[in-house]
């Protein structure tokens, strides 16, 4: 394994020291991790997500005005744990309350939900938002149900506009629900990623194949299958994404009047002719961009085809899995209220308008 | 090989319409290939770069307000054809002139200076200035003298801001002079690109093997050495830009006056202690973003000992080489005009403020 790391255990801490370093209008504090924007707005509800890290710029790159105000960074490809996020919220609610966006994987979700309780108990508003919009696979090696993936960015985006546009907490979460019942999205492996504390690949592909539906971790998706050309795969993406129809999951949500967990069962809104989307083509990490133009010259036909609009897209390394060759496609549905929350101002890291 | 590609011979054209489709703002042309900002202001200076493709999103990712006008990018690791640059500049000449942003890589120099002189026959008034910022080398597999690498994208940013504000053609091109003689850059890879017509890697590193002072194409840099920690790694990049003094080249110019070419010599301004600089740490495709914070980090450090005031930052893939698994530090040592016109709005698709 060559990789530009000093000790394999001190990778994390290090590479927040050099975004803090790098990035002075944020904060980043250790033990426990968290990265917040200093500048927080009286009123406005905390959005705060975090997950295993490998995956930057996701989260603590898309922290900052307009889009998530903290973000909780486990170890790589490990879970952040509850001390984190009840700091960070903490650390940044002013009084409106705080909302955490979960990517479903079972120890994120655990972890998270312990610390919408310890919050909570402390007299901090805190509700929660499920992403599961990996339409691959329904269980796998970390999740019951689907995995959350590049929907994850498109909800940090819009929902973090809602927040500096002063939507309260519950429309906020509402909101949430709905950017992720209007999006899918399938990803394919050419090859592994190296994890450093492993320090071999993770899984082993051969010179001539490919993990369709890939998972963000590395983990299995729907098959091995031979390389074919990039049309070929992108067809296959979207067909998977096209023809993923009415996906009904029950996801358990912090009910904020009751104080206490609700049931709740949803349905995605399926993509259909005549619909107007954001198109999301995200390398893995080891991918280059020209390559995702490749992708998304065909993506943009395969829409024409149907008739389906792209009105706005997001096209580079936003959800990686460390060094990974491969991408993934995410499309979400839109409306006028979400168009016009993608198109607000924001000044992250990572994005920029 | 596995890539996101079709055939081999469109993988450019592809991912030029690809990124005209993603990028509706930007005009993209074929045949001969260039993209251009469609927004054209009247009287102001036009900047046109390019270079072989495979170094994504340098440069058709920098077109837009605020830093390049027009960018050529020939085949992957090619140098674009003399047409390429006349279409490009006859395209988005507004009255003020036209400055050709030029890599110092043998093929680029003979076409963009051709293209100089085409233009300059029919009344297009053009001048060039030569990007040569890697401390590696002074001669090597595609190079007299230095070659161009990650100061190009300082410079393309800079001398923007300059056009934008009205800066007159003589003024851009003694402006994008002087930040290149401000400007060092060191890069290392751990591993090869892979060019898609040849299909294997440019060159084999062994599992512990690295090449120091590498240059974007893969060509052989300083020396083959033995892994590292990425701080030991840092230290030596920071010292080998820090260390080189006092280099001087002589360079050939077109005088705008004398409507011909002239020799210029140039020394490079040494960075020393007390210096405010850019820092610009950049990953060479496939290397993630929490390994650049973690040199980013050690690189602080070292900086901090010089009393050398990092005053901003650029961290990302900006200047990259396929798939290859490597960085390359860019340090440039600015005055307040050069910090201002770093500061001033951009908006392309790879850089926004």
């Amino acid at each position: 394994m060559k990789k530009f790391i000093n000790k394999v255990e001190n990778v994390v801490v290090e590479s927040l020291k050099g975004m803090a370093l790098a990035h002075p209008e944020l904060e980043v504090k250790t033990n426990p991790h968290y990265i917040y924007n200093k500048n927080l707005s009286k009123g406005k509800v905390s959005l705060i997500s975090g997950g295993g890290s490998g995956h930057e710029p996701l989260h603590g790159g898309f922290v900052g005005k307009g889009m998530l105000t903290a973000a909780c960074p486990g170890e790589i490809f490990t879970s952040p744990t509850p001390d984190q996020m009840y700091e960070a919220a903490k650390a940044t609610d002013t009084g409106a309350g705080v909302l955490f966006i979960v990517k479903n994987y079972t120890g994120d979700v655990l972890n998270f939900e312990t610390a919408v309780e310890m919050a909570n108990a402390e007299g901090i508003k805190v509700t929660n938002v499920l992403v599961d919009d990996d339409v691959a696979v329904k269980d796998s090696l970390y999740t019951a149900g689907r995995r959350g993936v590049g929907g994850t960015v498109i909800i940090e985006k819009i929902v973090g506009a809602a927040a500096e546009k002063g939507y309260n907490l519950k429309d906020c979460r509402e909101l949430a629900k709905k950017v992720n019942l209007n999006t899918r999205s399938l990803g394919i492996a050419l090859t592994s990623c190296t994890v450093p504390a492993a320090g071999k690949p993770t899984f082993d592909l051969n010179d001539n194949e490919i993990e369709l539906g890939v998972g963000i971790h590395g983990e299995p998706g729907q098959k091995r299958s031979e390389m074919e050309s990039s049309d070929k795969l992108t067809e296959y993406m979207f067909d998977e994404i096209f023809n993923d129809k009415n996906y009904t999951r029950t996801i358990r949500e912090w009910d904020i009047e009751a104080n206490d967990w609700k049931d709740i069962t949803l349905t995605d809104e399926s993509l259909k002719d005549g619909d107007q989307i954001i198109a999301f083509v995200n390398s893995l990490g080891g991918t280059p961009l020209s390559e995702l133009y490749i992708i998304y010259n065909k993506l943009s036909e395969l829409c024409n085809k149907h008739n389906i609009k792209i009105v706005r897209n997001l096209v580079g390394p936003y959800i990686t899995s460390l060094d990974m060759q491969g991408v993934s496609i995410t499309l979400t549905k839109v409306d006028d209220e979400l168009l016009n929350l993608w198109d607000a101002p924001v000044n992250t890291p990572a994005i920029k308008k």
